[in-house]
């Protein structure tokens, strides 16, 4: 039996394939290959250099079902990179080999016209078909990651005969809930398997069903579907079409998946990049996908040089001036940014609710004016005792450090609560703002300040 | 029977909750919680000022059971606020209707001492000595999210009487596997609630078995028991003490919460901040967070100021100097933080390998040299077409421009590999350390090639 493997065996493992790769020892290659676990053997992908991954390929293809399940577990980045050797019948030979819900993500990331070839070569037409519907899907909904091979039942069919069809059909890899159904497909209830083994064997479904089951709807967003099972703790959701029949489901293996790509979604999208980066290996591609923040930043920093510019009479005067602006800059913007990210994650969680925007402007403007006042005494300090003349540049630096401290904290927790309110998305939206908010009034305040207190 | 709802359905819910609560009309209110999902109750409060949350919650606690599972789903946050009111009576009858994991977490956040009255008023002995034993464990590891209530049966019996089993006991909530033990507790094996019934009747467990069941200990971080889950698509997973007995087992719907947890972790770490803010009231305490990267910030001006003040002589010579001081740190620390958020998260997905570190190091630098190519001649022209004088000014900030950036996606990448090679989280020093070099950096570079280009 293929089992599971720890840590230390995989080391083993990964250490042996490796030396028989660089041997050219397919034979042994493949004796370890049956002993191993689909998500183990993908994981020793990850651990080999681009060369030994076409290698081990080349070597795992030779059996169709077993590329199919090493291909599932291995997920996109790597798609692209190994399956471009490939010809369409052999792509086809495998494809045919996946769930149907893998297949349609796999043929996605594909050129539409090898994905087409693929499809017309698989020799299953009821497969080929169900994966042309799942791709008809827009990828970030129920409809496209569900699983349309979904156990279901009729309502009149007794807890016996049901347990029955379960032993029959072997089909169905995910089996934790007996849908009910009418004769036209329409969802009627569910019931674990759990309950079903539990309950009188002579009884209809119709009896012992939850006749108000979760579900989703083929549009539903895969955001949404990941909260409802993870607020109701499912290990799998139904989805509807528009007329509610049961069109297939979301296991929660699958909503692990949605959660995980959410977050770092969120992550790389707050400091102004994409998933892309990873899969892609052109530097003008990455480059387009940073162009829109750093060029903010550009707009930002050419609107501050003509505002320092602009600010000259007193640079002239005191020339000391222009050593404390990269900090004031920077404490407003790392505030800023740290308030920022609180006020977006917590949105995004449904920890903090914009219908109640006061407590929390509030909290951080408590929080921004006690750092403030720390950092501005501090700095004030370091800046009288350190840099002689003007006796005032303690004060003028201690009051900017301070003000635009608060002001950041302010535009900082302000800006995501408004984006979402007129429904832009604040992850995106939020720091490029926040820090060219910031930079500009840091200025502003800062030789406004030097101006008035400085003759 | 109590089933989910869905939003339109919430809303009217919420509304007519809101409504009650105003008038007291309390008995309404019972009438509506009776035929709401926890899940559902939990998901009220979450709308609610703090004043109907508390409302709300006398209501929901003259229901022991309901008030276990609403705070069951409510989780942290809130729990300390809602409990301050309750005697350690009242709080030992609802903590005795809780999963004893659930339990435990629920007492892990109150004080020591009220913790620890409450437990001792629990009529349940044997429920006080189970989570006072997972009270021991540390939270972040297996021992502290596991559920001790596991579903096990000794080896000899048969698939007949182990279905048999799963009928009488209705302590068990979560049944989706069978785990297999001897008579000391020690895991043998473990079978799927859907092959035990599609298995032979009267056949020993041993024989249909899975020998090799994935496991973990007590002691493995939470963040690998989740990866476990995802990597096997597991619902559960089994838990053993150093014996290899059976202690517990980890759901799907904890690893849910683990890489919910981990994620916006690893996203507040990188803007040096926590969890703990959204919880917390004080702003001393937050500030106390918050401090360790602001001072960071705060250091790396200082430094700052001390050499852009040794720079005088070229300021002196050219204000205009000043005015690109903000867009060179602005350029670099952005560019910088894009590569290092891409490092950071890819190392945490396992798509960064840090035994590869070549290609990562090249492909950035490759963005780094395109991006800053681009950005140093927009902003070099914009700085000779702006500034009448001095002629080479552009020059400067072009070059500055340039070099910085390809200085903060070198920083970028190899820091977080770096710390990650000697043991340091990456997502807690990366980005300060980042900021911090790009920031001095870019000083010495921009002035440096000033000094030498503007006589």
């Amino acid at each position: 039996m293929v089992t599971a493997m720890h840590t230390k065996k995989f080391d083993i493992t990964l250490k042996s394939v490796k030396r028989y790769l660089e041997r050219s020892a397919n034979l042994n290659i493949i004796r370890i290959l049956d002993k191993t676990h689909p998500a183990d053997i993908a994981h020793l992908f990850r651990h080999l250099s681009m060369e030994d991954k076409k290698r081990l390929f080349m070597i795992v293809r030779a059996n169709d079902s077993l590329a199919a399940d090493v291909l599932s577990e291995l997920g996109e980045p790597l798609w692209d990179e190994l399956v471009t050797d490939l010809d369409a019948q052999a792509a086809s030979d495998i494809v045919q080999e996946m769930e149907s819900d893998v297949a349609a993500d796999f043929l996605g990331v594909l050129e539409e016209d090898k994905a087409q070839e693929i499809l017309k070569l698989m020799k299953d037409d009821k497969g080929a078909r169900e994966v042309r519907k799942l791709l008809d899907y827009d990828e970030d909904t129920a409809g496209g990651i569900m699983n349309p091979e979904v156990f279901a039942v009729e309502e009149r069919v007794t807890v016996a005969e049901a347990i029955d069809r379960i032993r029959q059909s072997d089909e169905f890899e995910m089996v934790f809930y007996v849908y009910v159904i009418d004769h036209h497909r329409h969802l009627l209830g569910v019931i674990s398997l759990r309950q079903l083994i539990t309950s009188p064997p002579d009884l209809p479904l119709r009896q012992i069903m939850n006749p108000e089951p979760v579900y989703v709807t083929v549009e539903t967003d895969q955001e949404e579907v990941a909260k409802e099972v993870e607020k109701y703790n499912l290990l799998a959701i139904p989805v509807v079409d528009a007329e509610h029949r049961l069109m297939g489901m979301v296991t929660v293996d699958d909503v692990i998946e949605v959660i995980r790509e959410e977050a770092t979604e969120d992550l790389y999208k707050m400091a102004g990049t994409d998933d892309e980066e990873i899969t892609s290996k052109s530097a003008f591609k990455i480059a387009r996908i940073r162009f829109p923040w750093l060029t903010a930043t550009l707009v930002a920093g050419v609107l501050n040089s003509y505002l320092i510019n602009s600010f000259q009479d007193a640079l002239h005067k005191v020339i000391a001036l222009a050593a404390f602006v990269p900090v004031i800059l920077g404490m407003g913007g790392n505030i800023g940014g740290q308030s920022a990210v609180i006020v977006v994650r917590g949105m995004a969680l449904g920890r903090i609710d914009t219908g109640h925007l006061f407590p929390v402007v509030f909290k951080e403007l408590r929080v921004g004016l006690l750092l403030g006042f720390i950092y501005g005494n501090l700095l004030g300090l370091w800046a009288y005792y350190s840099f002689e003349t003007p006796p005032l540049l303690g004060v003028v630096v201690g009051l900017s450090i301070c003000a635009s401290m608060l002001f950041a904290v302010l535009i900082g927790v302000m800006y995501p609560m408004l984006f979402k309110r007129v429904g832009i998305d604040p992850a995106v939206a939020t720091h490029p703002f926040v820090t060219t908010s910031t930079d500009l009034m840091g200025i502003v305040i800062y030789f406004t300040i030097a101006r008035a207190l400085i003759p």
